[in-house]
């Protein structure tokens, strides 16, 4: 099986004289110099993303993509398929974390189905793009076709192109999905299976052990699919393939790219391979308690901005991070510098 | 010398029927248990603290104690002292991290002149209750007498007393004030001076050379201030006792309090080594960039909920963490129930 997509072009932008122009702008700030620590960074990377001095942030979208798994009748979750499809009921009727979470912090939040069994009608905040009643079971075949992986991968990149603002946060749902993600981060990675399988919405021993038993078979069952797309196709779901061409979308456009935890690093390492410059825009929200997402986030050379032992999924852990993001951004524009504030600098 | 005032009682709160009902409500909320991780810690401390199930976190104040020091004219500072009421008016005049950051994040600002050199007029957000123009150079003497160590104490509870709200967010400005910490936390912990002692706003390697000599022989000077009183009056500064006056009183009434960074661990120190139930009101927002604030966080047991870097003081740290406290309330408050949301519970 080969896939055949062209990922979108993301120009990697190094520009050293803008990179020297903002950090004047950081050390004018009434601070000691360097004393923001990595919010400073951000400031530096948001102004490279959009290539000025003056990075604003704007209409940020939350998006959270959700699918079911045909591996989940294998006993691989503590939870039944039924639930992805309840709660994307609840992320619409405002009740899950990531409804909290967002209209908490002003972000817009869209849903997709991306392939979550049951039928459902399109509503305000919500994208119905079922490329099938989920995927397919991947202890048998692959879990999507190499047509069904680009469909995926295209709606990842249609819903992103037309969101406004200038920023995602990116979030999923499918009951399994830690298994599909174990697998990805596994095959891309080089790792062993083991350290990147971990309890999702919370195994006991038996239940890891079971699961990590079947991964083990499905790992050997695709073990050819060693490309990206090939792995992605083996082993899904939807919503990792959409939100895979989401964030090359996104850094195409150079729109900022909240990351998530497992899940949307599984779907990043897919991008990352395809495309390395779409780490210039990712933002790294949280460095989530399942096992493998240190892996993960250490192979990319990542630095989260926080840790504070979630594993939620939802796109929970990139909402909580977005206020520090934004934090970031409006202190380089609001702050007043030195000279303008009539502060007396270092002596 | 020794200090006179007795500090206002809190008494402990351990209610485990109080925290198994919340225990329950927390597992209730539609995500796998424990999923929210150190989320979930913050709502089970704020219902304990509000002796509720349903805490809510309302009016939230940003408080800043500013003022001055006399250890600054021995060079331990790589701003000189006028930077403290500079400071001051760009926090008013809405320049400085705390202003953008408190506007950010919904947090009413109020600054505290409790020792800045000069005159100032009172104005909306700004209380002018200066103990003196600075305290005195601790290597001559201690910084505060008696009777000023104890007017300060209290400055920081009429402050508290006087605002609005169930949660504070506590910062502070002024140049010098990292030599007091760090001689506050090496005697209040028995750590050396050397382990406590940072580059502040930004000494190089000789400028940190000279403050720790310095601030070596100001602390043989006080060898025999050894109660946490005597060694706040010893060390100072105003601001720092009265945010230790602040907290006690805020504890007191079952406020919460976000602890910002090195200077206000310090302050907590001595307001711990006379109340140590203030720990139940408190909220570690960050560990700074300073030498010396993890010693103080160990010392006390504190997990912070960020690690960025940071040493800028203001209480940026805490303001950042804000929105990650706002948060947890607010997901306790708005989430649905498995049952209520109709999702099916785990298998």
């Amino acid at each position: 099986m080969t896939i055949d997509w062209t990922a979108p072009t993301i120009v990697p932008r190094a520009d050293a004289e803008l990179a020297a122009s903002l950090a004047r702008r950081i050390d004018s700030l009434t601070k000691p110099l360097g004393a923001l620590g990595r919010l400073e960074a951000l400031m530096l990377q948001l102004g490279l993303l959009q290539g000025r001095c003056d990075p604003r942030l704007h209409h940020a979208q939350a998006v959270v993509f959700a699918a079911d798994h045909g591996l989940a009748r294998r006993g691989v979750s503590s939870y039944p398929s039924e639930v992805t499809a309840q709660m994307v009921e609840n992320f619409l009727a405002g009740g899950a974390a990531i409804s909290v979470l967002t209209r908490t912090h002003g972000l817009a939040l869209t849903v997709v189905d991306a392939g979550v069994r049951g039928e459902r009608t399109p509503r305000p905040g919500l994208i119905v793009r079922p490329v099938a009643q989920g995927t397919a079971d991947a202890l048998l075949g692959p879990a999507m076709t190499p047509d069904q992986c680009v469909q995926a991968l295209e709606l990842g990149r249609e819903v992103v192109r037309g969101l406004p603002g200038n920023a995602v946060v990116l979030g999923e749902m499918g009951i399994g999905n830690t298994s599909s993600a174990a697998l990805l981060v596994a095959r891309l990675t080089g790792q062993p299976l083991v350290s990147c399988t971990g309890r999702g919405t919370g195994l006991d021993e038996a239940g890891l052990a079971r699961k990590l038993a079947v991964l083990e078979q499905v790992g050997e069952r695709h073990a050819h699919a060693r490309a990206p797309l090939e792995s992605l196709a083996a082993f899904g779901g939807f919503e990792i393939a959409a939100l895979a061409g989401a964030m090359l979308q996104a850094a195409h456009e150079r729109r900022l790219i909240v990351v998530d935890g497992f899940i949307v690093t599984a779907a990043l390492l897919v991008a990352h391979a395809l495309r390395p410059a779409v780490l210039e825009a990712c933002v790294f929200a949280h460095c989530s308690d399942e096992a493998g997402h240190r892996l993960a986030l250490r192979h990319l050379g990542a630095e989260p901005l926080l840790d504070l032992g979630m594993r939620l999924g939802e796109g929970s852990g990139a909402a909580l991070a977005w206020p520090l993001i934004a934090s970031a951004a409006l202190l380089l524009e609001g702050m007043a510098s030195f000279d303008s504030a009539g502060v007396s600098g270092s002596t």
